[in-house]
């Protein structure tokens, strides 16, 4: 029985937690994978005093991981593009398997290196990249794979579900940002969770291994949580829905709708009831139906859970000898479907609306005017007494589903009326069904 | 590139939604397995007129199929156990591979056909066999290959959950299991969904991928849903518990805990939330914490699906020449564990009872110096006002974890008491924690 030589690059949260998972379940890990799995190599910036790496060689220059001879698969945990580019092109160049859970690299860069991998024989595998531990990835490309998959959506940004789960209790934004940057589940610059960013990235993923289509990172919309207050939370729970940052990738006949942002979901759908820092990810099939993946989507040994079941994955097919078995993306290559991702305009969804109009006779009826003239349906409408002091009113509308520009036209005529003065605030909404 | 031949035994609710997926999806399919998945012939014992079946070759003998030098992989939907072991085993002596929905065969007969398959070289896969069309077979013999798995727990019968889920409101079970079958979500012989064995079946081969132990279905316990009332439902909701049928394996030192039967959970855990026919499966592991899946457990195209993607799965090594990647329980045959299951008296759990007493003096205080001579902790405890016309007083109690051993010798001395005329109610509860 052959033993399977792993090179880890980057010894920092999920680096660490890889070695410490692999050394601890050593044995149970080489009963599953039919062979031993030895690390071989470890390169890292640092060093790191809490680990005790015994005899296993050390470096502080990652390329080292890449050019020695020892090592048969290297396991990409250094984050960020371009050094991680470089390094996983050269470990592809020298006929090394990757393992990464770099969902930045395989978003912006994943085309280029799955045609390099492709050309050299080699796996490069990424489900630590999406979801942290759950393997969602494997479900989409494997589980799934009788399916045309329709649509896919997903709480897949722990830090942005922690704060909205907060909010719940009528808190601002910004001081729970603060205690999440307290307890470490937010970056000093939250930037890329709050926005959208790293959501996008992974909803990028999830996308083309479900619809079979190159990454089109560069295209996914994104719209972060920041301007989400305590109040329009509560009245979309009292419209019986809960806002969550979802990322949804819908298959549609002229494309692909690729998007991050807050949204309203049924509170009594399951995926509702997700709430701090986990994670789910729903993947409706048209053979299946409706299947949900649920977990931690972070932390060092959740993360090391799913960079280790590559790591198996690729040991069980180079143990015995076999060529790659699933293709990186779910898809051959060159059964890859030349579907773009649509422009914003061309979304489809429902959305909810707050209007803050003045206090006149007949300004509900200009209101239902203007968006039945745009041909948009409304499912429910709300008109709250007044809390305002200057006698505004609040006027909340949930439509049916429409296209973004039906929505963005009756909002232009909307704030060009002159009882409605503020921006109308419009968050989008999914039903699931 | 080659193509891949399928032939199907048995045409019924599973038969014919593989056929129809396989035929609807084909070039997507291909697309992913990387060549042509081809129906190559058909047995059953009846032909069905809703479905067109062209060219294929058909016959009512299933044998036919295993015979027939133009199938590479055997498809056996047929059901049951002693014809459908006979196929299977027939099937790999003649060196074709095997993908089954079958969960009972697996359970029971699925030792003796590992061996067959591992000597003859041959894949058996059985994902639709477990959940329906949520891959959890695949979750944990892949997915969670990093990990050490400590407990599963499952909702994986749909016909108990959606019984289970209709009598919150109220209504007796054998009102619900009527409009059950009436819904066609119920056989006529209600037993194996409702007594647990279906759950069972289920249950054996998720702690064997799991924990890495022979299949040891002879050894599991079953208890049915058929007891429980709306009474008992309504006082685990006012303990903010819900009563579920669950699954439950968990690995202890000194062996498997195995078994199926009404269980409480807290309501604020995600998985009191899947209701009616669906299916939910919890996994914990030490590296990645609690996942879980959930989707449809039954029907035709749901599970369809999951034979699709074993199909795929072997498609994708056949297609590639490469020999079995992943073990049939997920670990190396050498690599399995001997641990056996526990006997029930061994297993631990918290528990829910319900005591119906006489309302004399001093009841309660004796209660309770029982539960503490057995050295039983008490969570909560509650004392109704009596709605019993002889003035009973039912007390209900809800324990922290103890061995099942302490609670049945509870349960005796309770029963013995000159106050306690019934029967106490005990139905097991867990916290997942």
């Amino acid at each position: 029985m052959k033993e399977v030589r792993v090179g880890i690059c980057g010894l920092g949260t999920v680096g660490g937690g890889t070695y410490n998972v692999l050394t601890r379940n050593a044995e149970m890990i080489a009963g599953r994978a039919g062979c031993p799995i030895r690390i071989s190599r470890i390169a890292s910036r640092r060093r790191r005093d809490d680990l005790d790496l015994g005899q296993i060689p050390f470096s502080t220059d990652v390329f080292d991981v890449v050019n020695d001879a020892d090592v048969d698969i290297v396991v990409e945990l250094i984050g960020g593009y371009d050094v991680a580019r470089e390094l996983v092109l050269a470990a592809i160049k020298n006929g090394k398997h990757v393992v990464t859970a770099n969902k930045a690299l395989i978003a912006v860069h994943g085309n280029e290196i799955f045609e390099a991998a492709a050309e050299r024989g080699v796996i490069v595998a990424f489900e630590a990249g999406v979801a942290g531990g759950i393997p969602v990835i494997k479900a989409i490309r494997e589980g799934m794979s009788a399916n045309r998959i329709d649509w896919i959506a997903g709480i897949i940004n722990g830090t942005g579900n922690y704060i909205l789960t907060e909010m719940r209790a009528g808190r601002e934004f910004g001081e729970v940002l603060k205690e999440a940057q307290a307890l470490g589940y937010a970056e000093a610059d939250p930037t890329f969770d709050v926005e959208g960013i790293d959501a996008a990235h992974k909803l990028t993923i999830l996308a083309s291994t479900g619809f079979g289509v190159p990454l089109q990172f560069e295209r996914a919309y994104t719209e972060g949580i920041s301007e989400i207050t305590p109040y329009d939370i509560a009245h979309a729970e009292l419209l019986g829905y809960r806002i969550k940052h979802l990322g949804i990738a819908r298959r549609r006949e002229s494309g692909i709708e690729l998007r991050v942002h807050p949204t309203l979901v049924p509170q009594s759908h399951l995926i509702a009831q997700v709430d701090g820092v986990l994670n789910a990810v729903l993947v409706d099939g048209d053979a299946v139906g409706q299947t949900m993946y649920y977990g931690p989507g972070a932390g060092d040994e959740a993360t090391a859970s799913a960079v280790i079941a590559d790591i198996v994955d690729v040991a069980r097919t180079v143990a015995h000898e076999s060529l790659q078995r699933v293709p990186y993306l779910g898809f051959e290559p060159s059964s890859l479907d030349n579907l773009e991702v649509l422009p914003m305009e061309d979304v489809q969804s429902a959305y909810y609306l707050r209007i803050e109009a003045l206090d006149r006779p007949g300004v509900l009826a200009k209101i239902a005017s203007v968006m039945s003239e745009h041909g948009i349906n409304i499912e429910s409408i709300m008109q709250k007494e007044s809390e305002l002091e200057d006698g505004r009113i609040p006027v909340i509308i949930l439509t049916h589903t429409v296209q973004e520009r039906q929505i963005n036209r009756a909002i232009e005529d909307l704030e060009a009326l002159a009882e409605i003065e503020d921006k109308v605030v419009r968050i989008r909404a999914e039903n699931f069904n």
